[in-house]
C-alpha cells in the first residue's frame, strides 16, 4: 500500500447526520489540515446532511430515537412526542462545542474548504436523495465509491 | 506497517445489523473487489446477521429504536408500537437501494463471496450468539480476533 | 505515511458509550497487545465514560433510545418508561461478555493499561464534560486532537 515517503493522507468517511456525530469527522479534518495532512472527507448516507445546504444549520440531537433516521423516510414526528427535550439536547451541545471554540456545523464546513479539505458528496447517496451539486457547500464535488477508494490508496480511512 | 511493494488490502469490520448500516461494508467490499483489491470482511456483533442465512433476507430499518439492538436480548416490541413506520421505511429504503442498483443485501453477500472477497464471522460473537458455521452464508469462516488483527497487518482497516 | 520497517501500530478511537459499542475498542485493542503491537485508545465524545471511574462499572445498553444520548443532556428517563427492559438487556450482555471471558469493562479497561496500551482521555471532550484527570483510571492521559494525530501517523486507525 503506502509508497515510501509518501506524503501522509487522511480520508474520512462521514456517515451520520446527527449532530453529535457530525463533529467528530469536522475535528479530524481540521486536525488533519492543522498538521498539514492532505485531507479528504466522503460524505455518505446520512451524512450528506453535513454539507448540505439547507441541512446543516439545522442538525439535531436524536433524544428518542435512531441517530441514522432520516427525513426521506416520511416519519411523522412519534420523536416530536418530545420536541422540546431534542431542541433542548441539541441547543445544550451546540452551546457546549461553542464554548470550546468549534464554530457551528455549517461554519465549520466552510473552514475547511477554505484550509484546502477536499469534501466529496457520494454520488450514490446523492442519487438516493435526489440532490444536485447545487445543493451542497460550494467547493464540494460529487464523487463515486470507486473514485473515492482510488483517492484512498496509501491513506489512513477512517469511518464515522 | 506496510512493506514496500505490497499489494494493496482492504480489511472491513461490520459490527451494526440495521439495513441502512448493512449497506456501506458491502458497497466498500464490492468497490474493493471491483478495484481488484483484496478485500477481507469481518462480521462481529449486530454486524453478524448481515452474513447469518436466516436473517440477512429481513434487515430492518429501526425507526425508533437503538440501531444496536438484537432479539438475543429478547425484547418485546416496544418498537411495535409502530411496527407500520418501521416496515414502511425499510420498503423504502430497499426501494431506493434497488433503484441504484445495489442487490437485496442477501444477494449482495453473495455478489461478494463470488468476486473473491474474503467473509469472517467474528468467533466471539458466534459464540454469543450460539451459531454454528453451517447458519452462515456459504463460503464464509469462522475466525477470532487475534488472527483478524494478523490478517489486517498492512491493510487499511475501516470499522463500520 | 508509513516508514519501511516502523513496527505496526494501532490507534483506536472510542467515541460510543453504550455498553455494546463500549466493547469493540476494547477487544481490539486487547488483540493488539496480545500480538504485540503497540496500541494507543482515544476516548472521545460519548466514549469518555469507558475510562471515567464514576461511569465504566455502569455502562448500559439502550434499549430504545439513542445511544449515543448521554446523562450531560439531563433528559428525564423517557427511556425510564422500560427501565427494566434496559436493566435486563444489560444483564443479558454483561452475562455474555462475561462467558467469553471478557472482563467487565471497568477491569477490562485495567487489563489494558496493565498491557501497556496507551489510554488517552479527549482533551476537548473532557472540557465538554467539566472532568479532570483525576476522574479518570489510573494511567489515562489527556491529550488533544492534534497531539492524538502526531501519535496516529504510520497507524491503524479505527473509529467505533
Amino acid at each position: 500500500m503506502a509508497e515510501q515517503k509518501q506524503p501522509r493522507k487522511l480520508c474520512i468517511i462521514a456517515s451520520k447526520g446527527s449532530l453529535d456525530m457530525a463533529y467528530p469527522p469536522l475535528i479530524l479534518a481540521n486536525g488533519g489540515r492543522m498538521s498539514g495532512i492532505e485531507t479528504h472527507i466522503f460524505f455518505t448516507f446520512w451524512g450528506l446532511d453535513i454539507i448540505t445546504k439547507k441541512k446543516n444549520k439545522g442538525l439535531n440531537v436524536a433524544v428518542i430515537g435512531n441517530p441514522n433516521m432520516h427525513p426521506m423516510f416520511h416519519i411523522p414526528s412519534i420523536i416530536g412526542v418530545i420536541p422540546f427535550m431534542s431542541a433542548a439536547a441539541t441547543w445544550m451541545m451546540n452551546r457546549e462545542m461553542a464554548k470550546l471554540d468549534f464554530p457551528p456545523v455549517d461554519e465549520f464546513v466552510q473552514t475547511l474548504v477554505d484550509s484546502g479539505a477536499h469534501l466529496y458528496a457520494c454520488k450514490q447517496s446523492v442519487d438516493m436523495f435526489k440532490l444536485k451539486l447545487e445543493d451542497f457547500v460550494d467547493g464540494s464535488k460529487i464523487l463515486g465509491v470507486m473514485e473515492f477508494l482510488e483517492i484512498a490508496e496509501g491513506a489512513q480511512i477512517i469511518f464515522v
